[in-house]
């Protein structure tokens, strides 16, 4: 059985609704990358009364619980006094705590408040942790059978202490069998398909399946446990690996960096010395908006109706063949810059029966004096459409890079 | 006192950190909206007992809660069961959930699996709530002070049954003052820039004043009670909007639609009946890539090096001068597209003494024979230029449109 933890975020901000939580996402994953079982998130204004109940509802129920937020030095900042209150720890001024408050105030040149004197006082019997990104000390105690750790609540403070301080506490305190995640990451297959693809895959019960679609990609996770032997693990991965196909595009949790589509992209486009043109006719901006960073980009264009776009680059324009039309674009805009590769999207609005609007996009990549492309019909709003392109296009690309098949 | 409301959320994709909990985002805002006090959330995962618990520990607590996750077909699915546990509810089969189950599965020529009936097992003497979204119907029930609804944890069908069939039961079953919130929206000024514009604004102590930073966005935020004077609020309003200045680009929350940047532009660019070509050397795409859906955007571009930009036009370009050289382009853009706007930016590096790098942006509006500009320096990586270009570019717009001073 894995230690418990809980993760506890105070603030009025949180609970109002006018800030989402990303530091309880962040510390979730941490924890359980280290071997903890998350099994409760709570958030809570600034009641001292809720506060101090709950502070006792945790040491009850979990093995450590990590806290965010209310250590500033407004009065609305009641997390060291709720904990003084719930486990019966007077806080006591802290000299080092106030000394090195001090300091941060005089590093930047800004007067000390006096109210900023309240986050020195720490609850007895706690340990203070120190913080060399801003003015709050975090702090931990033992009580129970549960270790708490308090931690300011911006973010960057939060990953800090909890890095420095936490994180090597942890790897002490508690016996800890960290799984395995494996994520093997997908495009241009829905999530439905990629389940079919693996019915017949066996799974040992101790490994955990899962997916996740996002916008564009789709992930299948492996979760492994602590002791599962390395080999057995590479032959499933592997197996499934090959049984998806095509489609995916990275493999994380081996060792390197996780890589995202981008930035398997950029390997390949860098390692080949390509450089891209791209039409953004219905990506509309959206590719050289995520492609900012990479060196290859030299010049992105959107740019409607289809027939001023083909004007602009002198292409002959068939009004009734997207596809031709791409090609010959495709070819004048990679003469006029010089560009190696040049991936283009012309589109068409389609009416069924019942009168429903969709978009007929053609997919064009004009690379080593090939034409490649694939036609797709995509329904939506502006935006989503707009985000499905931008994928369809940079697949294609992927897929050529990667030597895979692509459709047509 | 406004009555409390809790929010709970089920699943382990929440409690692990692999999804960000959005729904208890939204529920928080759309309660507070309508009066409640919210005082608390909770994430759990799928352990039956944590939830019985949970859910009695929040009857005790609260006037009102709103459950998320946890209605699915599967095994892990366990909500149902654990009302039932909890409030002595045993579950009973509804042949009108049942019905509507079958049904969405005919309709959309799909074969229903054995295991969606167990989606219509509801708490005895709970209400359904008719999903017409999804599979699972939402359910309700009255268990000592607390009201208790329970919907599905995808956010289209969470928000269907929350606006269906939630919100008008609330503003029924309880005695709701909603204060009134109202935000003053600003580009181009910082959160500390606006604190000290306010600084002499007396604002009453029943007036809650806040600020709210996004990328390229600061929020000025005005809580105010129930009962406050219609005539007093806009007064209020008046003052700190003309305290602050031409940065000021919307006010929210009095009566209109809410407004983003992109909405105001769309307004005044259609009412002027401009078309706009954009030079996106900076934003790298993001400029188009944000003004998806409008009709006024005729074409974008982003090219690298200015000169290879200054030829594509046949543009006088001037190595020093990233002005003359931006109003050049920006006039041959415009006789070569037929827009009446070009907003164009241009960038050079800039590395100071001790060889930190920076950007020096030029950004200009080519509008009704006038060439507006301004300059800038920009810091970061390359992702926080792109936004922070982006929104420079769009604020020069939007300040020309709406009279606004534009610092050179």
């Amino acid at each position: 059985m894995n230690p418990t933890l809980e993760i506890f975020s105070q603030g009025e901000e949180i609970v109002t609704g006018q800030v989402v939580d990303t530091n309880a996402v962040w510390l979730s994953q941490q924890a359980v990358a280290l071997g903890f079982t998350v099994t409760r998130h709570t958030a809570v204004g600034d009641k001292l009364d809720d506060l101090v109940q709950l502070l006792r509802d945790i040491a009850e129920r979990a093995d450590c619980c990590i806290c965010t937020g209310g250590l500033g030095p407004t009065s609305d900042d009641l997390t060291a006094a709720a904990v003084a209150a719930a486990f019966n720890a007077p806080l006591q001024f802290d000299e080092i705590a106030f000394a090195q408050i001090q300091q941060y105030f005089i590093n930047r040149n800004r007067v000390m408040a006096e109210c900023n004197r309240k986050q020195a006082m720490l609850p007895q019997g706690s340990i203070r942790l120190e913080n060399a990104v801003g003015t709050a000390p975090g702090f931990a105690l033992q009580t129970g059978k549960c270790w708490f750790a308090f931690v300011p609540g911006v973010p960057a403070e939060m990953k800090h202490l909890f890095l420095q301080h936490i994180k090597p506490v942890l790897l002490m305190r508690y016996i800890l069998k960290p799984s395995r995640l494996i994520t093997i990451k997908t495009l241009g297959i829905g999530e439905s398909d990629l389940q079919e693809r693996l019915r017949t895959v066996p799974v040992p019960a101790s490994v955990q399946l899962g997916f996740r679609a996002e916008i564009g990609e789709v992930q299948t996770k492996l979760l492994f446990p602590h002791d599962y032997p390395e080999q057995a693990l590479d032959n499933l991965v592997e197996t499934i690996t090959s049984a998806i196909g095509d489609a995916v595009f990275a493999v994380d949790g081996r060792g390197q960096q996780p890589s995202d589509l981008i930035a398997v992209l950029d390997q390949l486009m860098s390692a080949n010395r390509h450089s891209l043109a791209v039409v953004e006719s219905v990506s509309h901006g959206l590719i050289a908006a995520k492609l900012v960073g990479v060196n290859w980009l030299q010049c992105a264009l959107y740019e409607q109706p289809i027939i001023n776009l083909a004007q602009r680059f002198n292409a002959v324009y068939c009004p009734d063949d997207l596809r031709t039309t791409a090609g010959n674009i495709a070819r004048q805009v990679q003469s006029e810059s010089g560009v190696t590769a040049v991936l283009i999207q012309l589109m068409a609005e389609i009416n069924d029966k019942n009168d429903n609007k969709s978009l007929s996009v053609v997919t064009g990549l004009l690379i080593n004096d090939q034409f490649k492309h694939a036609a797709r019909t995509l329904n939506g709003d502006a935006k989503r459409t707009q985000q499905q392109a931008a994928f369809l296009a940079l697949d294609l690309l992927r897929r050529y890079l990667q030597g895979k098949k692509i459709a047509a």
